[in-house]
């Protein structure tokens, strides 16, 4: 596109690009403030002991739309539950992950960035004794935490490499038949219509930005970056932690995940001391 | 033993070898004529067109203590429910298997005289979609007849090169925990003192016969093989077609099978020409 193009078309200039972007991003307007922190220690904070000041969460969450005394509760729940701790420098506070709060960022991470999910070289099919539902809760809760999915009563599937406790029947091999009745069991309800909702706004968004992203400054693409993240987040966590294969076909969890691959691309994610030495 | 020897030891003739034999291994007084004569034509008749006279099957029979009525009653059965077919040679008749009752017969040799039941190369479990038990009835009916076992309420296993129908899912591998439960359900009710009492019973018969088999002639050793091939048979069909690792530990099926191969190698099978030209 020609500089003379550009004029004709009458495109935004960065800040009205980016105040869109942000309005299409919150247009829900059903932001948890303390898990939205979350979002921002874990797109921004990769390292273990990385800081986040209180001066840079409070600009990124004001970009966002939300309140100075919202995120002031939400810090001081997300130390209370052990997430985050805070400590003075100087007149502000900073803020890093307790152990907890990186392992489980940590751990969603590999989740959230992965461009695909990878076949497992081999699964394991537990079938255990036959029991009362009251006496198979307790496996359900413990095969779960392993990372087994419930496939019916008494019956369990996960990556072949996962422990289990004995009394189970098991196999370990492919998956070589996958029926249509369990593909349609798999996402929970009301994820479809979510995933749906996000394509669509990812869309939006993308077709926004086309080409105008150097526009944007490290905080503008860190602000995008972690309201795309939590939105993802937010339903992908909901969803069992299967390949693609394992989801009804047209799942719209698919499409939206290959958008927020390409956003994250194009957004490249600005390093932490940037952002901090941005005057706020 | 020296010809000395066997006299000091008050031997018994051959002709009263043969016949506590014979009572040991009719001592239960169950025989089926019908059955025992598959029995007959199960170990004796292995080629698709072998031809059995009746006054060979009567020899047998009548060596067994059965009645000629009896005989004539099964044979008559049997002819019946198509599993011989009879002609007319001479003044006597002679009978062959059907089609069916050949591969019937054939089939369960390679389950009768298996030394061991190897492990598939590959086993496949199947879970069915969640289905009312009338509609599983028809599930379970077809399965079974491809050689899976049921685990548990649309929970199927079978060696992995069994066609299946749609709509399950299978993982195909190999069987990493066989849990105790499961063992403990594999043999239905009543076997394990089934093959016990015959277990002791081939013990005895071996320790009868030990040393004086070469002084039965091929009619005395055809009609103790039948009884052995006929007593195993009608508890080892009775078992799901599994490994002896999928049995509690010390089924006495494990040892009953080592016995009857052992009577089984001791006293060679005649050829049906043999026991046929024998005057009656």
């Amino acid at each position: 596109m020609t500089q003379q193009q550009a004029e004709d078309d009458h495109s935004p200039s960065p800040a009205e690009l980016f105040t869109r972007a942000v309005a299409l991003l919150t247009a829900q307007g059903d932001l948890r403030v303390w898990s939205v922190i979350i979002s921002v220690f874990g797109d921004l904070a990769l390292e273990r002991n990385d800081v986040i000041t209180g001066t840079l969460l409070t600009r990124l969450t004001t970009l966002m739309g939300l309140k100075p005394e919202a995120v002031r509760v939400a810090l001081f729940r997300l130390r209370k539950d052990g997430w985050i701790t805070s400590h003075k420098t100087g007149r502000s506070s900073a803020y890093r992950l307790t152990d907890m709060g990186f392992r489980e960022t940590q751990a969603a991470r590999t989740r959230i960035y992965a461009p695909s999910l990878p076949e497992p070289e081999s699964w394991q099919l537990l079938v255990s004794r036959p029991m009362v539902q009251a006496a198979r809760a307790q496996d359900e809760k413990t095969l779960q935490e392993q990372g087994f999915h419930i496939i019916g009563p008494g019956i369990y599937l996960g990556a072949g490499n996962l422990a289990a406790g004995d009394g189970f029947l098991a196999v370990d091999g492919q998956i070589t038949r996958l029926p249509d009745w369990l593909r349609a069991a798999v996402p929970p309800d009301g994820l479809e219509q979510g995933f749906a909702e996000l394509c669509a706004r990812l869309g939006d968004l993308s077709a926004l930005l086309d080409g105008d992203i150097p526009a944007l400054d490290a905080t503008e693409r860190a602000t995008l970056r972690v309201l795309i993240v939590h939105h993802w987040r937010r339903l992908l966590l909901r969803q069992p932690n299967l390949p693609d294969r394992f989801f009804p076909d047209g799942w719209p969890g698919v499409a939206c995940r290959g958008r927020v691959m390409a956003l994250l691309a194009r957004l490249e994610r600005p390093a932490l001391d940037e952002l901090q030495e941005t005057p706020g």
